[in-house]
Formats: structure tokens, sequence, C-alpha cells
């Protein structure tokens, strides 16, 4: 199998239709819907979604947001880090690679990444080299962060 | 129906065993009973988390934390608000008003709430009064937050 292309989501009409059908559709996408009918963005420009299609389906997707090192409360040296949300693939594409494919794709900036595990997903972060932190109750507040160091960096001493 | 009564959770073995049976079981549990396992909690203190027994058994609860107005970006005037997550009635007890019951205890400190919502549950927290927030990409990222004012706060002026 080759390996699957994943490219970054522009804002128009069919993308945003596209995401209507993955499962974790909320704020996020009605608020870039709206912006987008209202001409606050235009067409075609950029969204912090990655995808990966198939023929010309969107069948997997996922969020990417640099936070600044400022903000860094996961990774020692603090630094600038990637948070990764919504990745979901559409059930009749998983076990295809293509989860993989999108967190890979993610580490090549190399940058630590962030991720708050969903509920079940624990087994799959740990396949793609991402570990749970220790859980700070004041930081975390119910969140199930996983995150993957890149060389050099380490888990950044969280007080509890 | 009487109404449920809510109460804080104790940590002990009982509630930490009764902890597994809900869905969202993650990092924050398994540092709980690893504290108390190590001695660092000592038995019966008291957790962040809320809930609701029927004879004998938790069948709901929540995790509430007060989060300090100085790194409030959701209300205005900013001040103290309680973030609200793991909100989870068991399958076969649902429909009985216990999550109600649990929304309506945070209410009574008078504080805003915040949550995240779930997938699927904007229509539970409308029906409590809730309402979504003007979407932040740079605050949100990802999360679906819905909030419950108290008369007099209203929403803090997102930047986009």
């Amino acid at each position: 199998m080759s390996h699957p292309k994943v490219q970054r989501l522009l804002i128009n009409y069919k993308t945003l239709e596209e995401f209507k059908e993955f499962h974790e559709y909320g704020l996020q996408e009605l608020s870039m819907l709206e912006d987008f009918q209202d001409n606050m963005i235009e067409d075609n420009s950029e969204s912090p979604f990655y995808g990966i299609y198939y023929a010309d389906k969107l069948v997997a997707r996922m969020s990417l947001y640099t936070i600044s090192g400022k903000y860094d409360r996961y990774f020692n040296p603090p630094q600038d880090y990637l948070e990764l949300w919504k990745l979901e693939v559409l059930p009749e594409y998983r076990g295809k690679g293509y989860g993989s494919a999108l967190v890979d794709f993610a580490k090549q900036f190399d940058l630590p990444i962030k991720t708050n595990g969903r509920t079940g997903s624990n087994e799959f972060w740990e396949k793609q080299g991402f570990e749970g932190v220790t859980y700070n109750p004041e930081r975390d507040r119910g969140e199930n962060p996983y995150v993957w160091y890149p060389k050099g960096v380490t888990e950044q001493n969280s007080e509890k």
C-alpha cells in the first residue's frame, strides 16, 4: 500500500459539508461554517485541519495548533509544541493506517505533541509512541493528556 | 420522586473501585488510585468528584474544580468559576433526573460554570440552561465549551 497523502484542508463548501460525516462535529466546525457564510473567511483559506482523501472523499482528519512556549506546562525544556485534536477516521476506512499516517505527519514538524486521549484510545496512542503524563489535577482537570517527546525533550515536572 | 441526594465523594477503596464502572475512566482516576495506594492521599479524604448513590451503589458522578478569576477567559466580569467535567450516569440509571440533579447542585455555588460538552450532548446542556460560547480557535482548540451564567454575568468578549 502506498503511504496515504496527508494534506492541509482548505475551507470551502465541500470541506465544510464533508466535516458533517465526522462524529466529532461541534462548535469549532459550526463557527467555521458561520464565518465562511458571513464572508469572514475567504473561500479556500487554510484551516487548522489536515486530512486524507480516498478518491475524492475526505476519510480521515485531525486538527493541529501550535501552542507558544510561554504557555507550555508539559515539556522540558519549555518550548513551542503542537496540540493535536479531533483525530478521526470514518468507520469504513479504519484499520488502513490512516490514523497513524496523520500522527506521523504531525511528528514531522519535530515539535513535542500533546493530545487529550479519548476514552479507550490509550492503546492507540502508545502504539504511536505517545506516553500518558503524570496527572496534575490543577492543570489537567479531567483531560487524559498523552504526549510525544522528540529527542532531547522530557516531561516537565508536574507539581501535584 | 424525592430529589436525589448529591454528595461529595470520599477517596477510599469502595469509591475507587466504583469509578471503574464509568465510561470516562482515565489518567485522573488511575492517578488517584496510585496516590491512594502509595499513601499520598489519606483514606476518606475529599475528592473533586460529587455523586449520587442508589441504595449503596454509586450511579452518577461529576467532577468540579474552582478556577481562579485570573485565568478566566469566559466570563464578564472575569471571576472565579467552576469547571465541570466527567458528568456521567450509569446506563441503567439514565432518564431519572440524576444528571440534572448534579448540574443543579453545581449551580448552587452561584459561580459561573464551564464545561466541555461531549459530542451529542448539546441538547442536554441547553436544557440545563447552558449556552455554547462564541468559538475562539486559540482559546478553545477543539473544545466544545458550554457555559452557565448566573445573574449579572455575561460572555467575555472573545477575540477571534
